[in-house]
């Protein structure tokens, strides 16, 4: 049997990461990663589906023992992709999709070499400045900070084995389909279903 | 501008390799890696075109200056791919193709780490057998030789980074197509095109 496949996706916040994700999901058999979080379930977020929703105590509980692959702090919430649904799935042959920011992906890229890291990028800063502004959903600052950040993100993108430029949505899918297809053939995973 | 990519097409002979190199070359934008003998030249073969045809002292001469990045000896006569126009082609962003014997394609992803290395399949070795003996061509023993020698090559297997089982040509050039489609995005290559 095949192995599963960990697509680890990151990129600047309004570089078209999110629409990616989800056709990936619909059309290429992709589910997502579960995360644990420590931050209060919104209303219709289901635990489980959406999060795993932990009290600090038992966050911090599975970080000492080592149970996450990657953890994250943002506005003072823990969130932390739990490794052992990670590994079963790839153990049994299902492909898993990571949508995290570049400090996560860096992390989960060291841990598990044989992840698929795709960093996508916005054609130029200009036009996502223009796709963060036309949100219209972020104050002046917010989209000033997420400008700054994805500056410092583009350095990572060496560590990533593919990068996608999302000018055109179709375009940006289609390569991301053929990356994942070409992978799907890769001897690390391959292999076990050709024996 | 893109760095170029050296793309390693091995596998068993009556794999189906050359259909699938030629496709490459028409439909993809590869050109072929023109490697070097010491065999004299047949008919309709050209210099710089087929091969370069070297004398035994010329090739040992090169040999001995580190300017192969590999070589072979097949049926007495000596067979290398020359060092210097591969590393001018990658460095000018043009795509090369090698098909080469498993011997060969194990140094040169030795070497050059950074080349795509793809692993052509029969879909069973009873096809492969199936297929051997439809050509006509080979004695009962080159067919024996043929198949001991598969056999070997597909312990090679785990070293390549890709696998394509070629149980129908159209299907394993697409899956061909897409793995190149994949690796013309590898960061490797795919950086100093962004930047």
């Amino acid at each position: 049997m095949r192995k599963g496949m960990l697509l680890v996706i990151s990129g600047p916040s309004g570089a078209g990461k999110g629409t990616l994700a989800q056709r990936l999901l619909h059309r290429d058999g992709f589910a997502f990663s579960v995360s644990a979080t420590t931050r209060a379930s919104r209303p219709g977020e289901e635990e489980g589906v959406h999060y795993y929703f932990l009290s600090d105590e038992a966050f911090a509980a599975m970080e000492a023992e080592g149970d996450f692959l990657e953890t994250a702090t943002v506005h003072g919430h823990r969130y932390g992709t739990p490794l052992k649904p990670v590994m079963q799935a790839l153990e049994e042959g299902r492909d898993l999709l990571l949508d995290i920011d570049s400090q996560g992906a860096r992390t989960v890229m060291e841990k598990l070499a044989s992840c698929v890291s795709v960093f996508i990028l916005p054609p130029s800063m200009r036009e996502l400045e223009h796709r963060l502004r036309a949100r219209q959903t972020e104050s002046e600052e917010d989209i000033r900070r997420r400008l700054h950040n994805a500056a410092g993100e583009m350095e990572q993108l060496p560590r990533y084995r593919y990068a996608v430029v999302n000018d055109d949505i179709e375009e940006a899918y289609t390569q991301l389909h053929m990356i994942v297809q070409a992978e799907r053939h890769n001897t690390v995973r391959y292999l076990p279903e050709i024996r």
